[in-house]
């Protein structure tokens, strides 16, 4: 489902295609992120519109929120939000982990109490699946096991042995729900934990790669680590993982972060930044052409009073100044097309 | 401007044309509200997708925010907002009377608080004029006096006497502002008042004729009157007012209330009502194809749990449960459609 088109002698950046039931997507690029079934302020069109082939949509909440039963009485997560691109779904463990009360980890799952109505509720790697799987997701990713940080090397160690013991039930349960599943031709990726352990990366990349995946991801950064560190992370599993297979950088990552971790190889990002900043009235755009200069972009207060009279700004700035929700839209479209510009000028530097 | 179509044989109700320098409209029509310059919710695009040829927008809201000098700057508002249809504009009476604090009223014009920040301004016949010429409206209207109901029939009078003063000067000052203008060819319409009283209504009509504008508004109804008593100055009126001028009804009206008043002989509305309620996920649909029963269309609450695994309501209620604005967006265009649709099946009843 990868084909690796250009690779650089410079450095590790790549220039691929991703083939997925709904549609073949150009490598590297960005999800939009739409959680609930919805990228914030958009609609399915206007994403189309945008021109982004994939959006992000998550496990556990669409798990809480419509529900299994809704999901599947309107024939999968396509259909309910009317979107004819792909989809790659968090398993929802970093969801768990994060927003869910009095959680329980064992070896089975995580049982915690849902952060809507406090009812009780496990996941597991079975669970995941069966809701990726109803979701109709194009990409599924593994349940994980997500650490909270600092962590000694022994619980590093040991969520990392779980989180791979899990991956390998993932696969087995991903592999059963195939049959009569509304999307069968899914892939399943993996998702290499360790921290900023360069021992324990390869440990789990290896694993990972043992078991067989369509693609891996990279957890466990952009999680308050420097800069630097992620930067040593990506170039030693560069090293590591099989370059016929795409690789997934999850977690935030600024503009300038993006170009340093497509030079590291990586294909896939989400980013919450420039929908969230925008609803914040915080506009990026870029200012130089070359993307190697730390400030090849900027980013703009939209609410500033210099902007008052700015034809580009003006009408958007008097949107915000009355709290009117269209001026959040706006300022969303405006930051998402910033990312996926970038990821095409990306792209384009790759031949 | 305004042609006369065909009108019918059984009741008041007529068809035309009004052109206005953005545009030629078909009546009768509904204009979507954009008070401030924007559809709530919706982009200039959207309502242009909906297929309105027309906003309706209000002096006294612009004034204030984003300012005249803003306004000027950009080039009115049709370019601020990157509207092309036309754009009628309230004079601001109605909004200096029902928002703003500590008015006064004299011969001149109306001095009060801004609902804003409190800052002291006088809304006067030339300076709403001047006002609608910065925006660059298509339709404008002369300022009226609206009175706190109840009144007696002598505050009435008196209210209305000066309403007909006020009318005059803006007629003056419409003219006087038209060379230079950037909207020259706009149209002005005048405003009767006169509560339910009909020899008032006479009054008022014969008086604003005798000055001539390019319209006529209809005030002062909507305003908790029992409907028959709206009929009933309807049709004191249509038989009064030229019938070669259009007749613009000022205020909520809900879809039956716009089939009775169409029948006697209304050709322009506004109403808050679709858009609002869209925001509280109160949609309109039609059930009958026939609009002269009382219940051709109903509402529906697209939150009620019934629509969980509806194909047409699953995913908007999703939306709604989530608190996501793109929820209220969908239901705002619902409704317009619902409202601009009812205006569509009216003008092909009337051949």
């Amino acid at each position: 489902m990868f084909q690796l088109l250009n690779t650089s002698v410079r450095n590790s950046i790549r220039r691929g295609t991703l083939t997925t039931p709904h549609g073949i997507l150009q490598t590297p690029f960005f999800m939009p992120i739409a959680t609930r079934g919805v990228v914030k302020t958009l609609s399915s069109h206007d994403v189309e519109a945008l021109g982004s082939p994939i959006v992000l949509a998550n496990a556990y909440h669409l798990w809480l929120r419509p529900g299994l039963e809704v999901l599947k009485a309107m024939g999968g997560l396509h259909a309910f939000m009317d979107w004819k691109g792909a989809i790659l779904t968090d398993s929802g463990g970093f969801q768990v982990f994060s927003l869910a009360g009095l959680r329980k980890l064992s070896e089975d799952g995580v049982t915690f109490q849902s952060h809507i109505d406090g009812a009780k509720m496990t996941l597991t790697p079975d669970r995941s699946m069966e809701i990726q799987r109803t979701i109709g997701s194009d990409i599924c990713m593994v349940l994980d096991v997500c650490t909270e940080l600092p962590a000694s090397e022994e619980d590093l160690r040991h969520a990392l042995e779980l989180t791979t013991r899990w991956a390998r039930r993932s696969k087995e349960a991903f592999l059963e729900t195939r049959e009569g599943s509304i999307n069968p031709d899914a892939a399943l990726f993996g998702i290499v934990q360790g921290g900023t352990h360069l021992d324990l990366r390869r440990e789990s990349a290896e694993a990972l790669m043992a078991i067989g995946f369509d693609g891996y991801a990279i957890g466990g950064l952009s999680v308050g680590e420097p800069f630097e560190d992620a930067c040593r992370v990506l170039e030693h599993l560069d090293a590591i993982l099989p370059k016929d297979r795409p690789r997934y950088f999850m977690g935030g990552a600024q503009p300038h972060e993006i170009v340093a971790y497509v030079q590291r190889g990586v294909d896939l990002f989400d980013c919450v930044l420039p929908t969230r900043n925008a609803r914040h009235g915080l506009l990026y755009r870029f200012v130089h052409d070359d993307l190697t200069r730390p400030d090849f972009y900027e980013t703009i207060h939209v609410t500033n009073e210099k902007y008052k009279m700015s034809k580009e700004f003006g009408y958007l700035r008097h949107l915000f100044s009355i709290d009117e929700m269209l001026g959040l839209r706006l300022a969303t479209q405006i930051n998402l097309e910033f990312y996926l510009e970038l990821m095409e000028r990306i792209r384009a530097s790759i031949v």
